[in-house]
């Protein structure tokens, strides 16, 4: 027996908002609503987070995502555009480990998503050495 | 000519901190570096927003975001998570309209990157309401 809430709602073992489902994911709304229309889309099977799909399982979840996300923007022709943030690892403010991906409507800049974004002017040598970083784990 | 500050990137005819590249994607450092190691990847093709994606396109870009994903974490044991996030409007904080995926790793909950995030309580009825506009669309 699962102890996944997300896994429960796929198995219809708790009641959900759904606004798409097929084979590979489920697209429900957020209980918190941040904004009207924010939904949840998520693989049926159960990854934690991202570092744990393989190709073909982003693949076959994210082509969904454009036709999700213009989905949910025609539905109220107050939304005027979409975040789209998928959250990895509690410091990354992730609270259900079955991987998942947001889509937020937004109705303005001022509603009830925002971001804070606080910008860093890096030396050429620092963003040099960080970019080979990354670059030879690419590579590893 | 373009004048598509990204394409132009990827052109190489304005230089980046480039962490990735292949026939489809190319993935370099956000110059506002709101967490070291904050990274944009992008569609070579120029499509403004998520909402552009063809399924094809959707699939070839994000499968390529596990394994970058990956890579960012483990070029620096001091990344406990990350956000994955994709900004589609100017009322979404998109500001160059050819469409990006910001890799953002996370040091602490209190680093410099964090979400506004307000949480609202909808009756059964206005959820119901909401999801079935959305599911009409996606029949649609």
């Amino acid at each position: 027996m699962t102890e996944c809430i997300f896994c429960k709602i796929i198995q219809k073992e708790i009641p959900s908002y759904i606004v798409y489902e097929d084979e590979v994911v489920i697209a429900f709304l957020d209980i918190s609503q941040v904004t009207p229309g924010h939904t949840l889309v998520l693989p049926k099977k159960h990854v934690p987070n991202i570092m744990e799909y393989d190709e073909e399982l982003a693949s076959e979840v994210f082509k969904r995502i454009p036709k999700i996300a213009k989905a949910i923007t025609a539905s109220n022709p107050a939304i005027k555009g979409v975040n789209i943030l998928n959250n990895n690892g509690e410091v990354a403010f992730q609270s259900v480990f079955h991987s998942h991906i947001h889509i937020i409507p937004r109705y303005s800049e001022k509603d009830d998503f925002g971001l804070k974004w606080v910008e860093h002017s890096l030396s050429s040598d620092e963003l040099q050495t960080i970019a080979q970083s990354i670059a030879n784990q690419m590579e590893a």
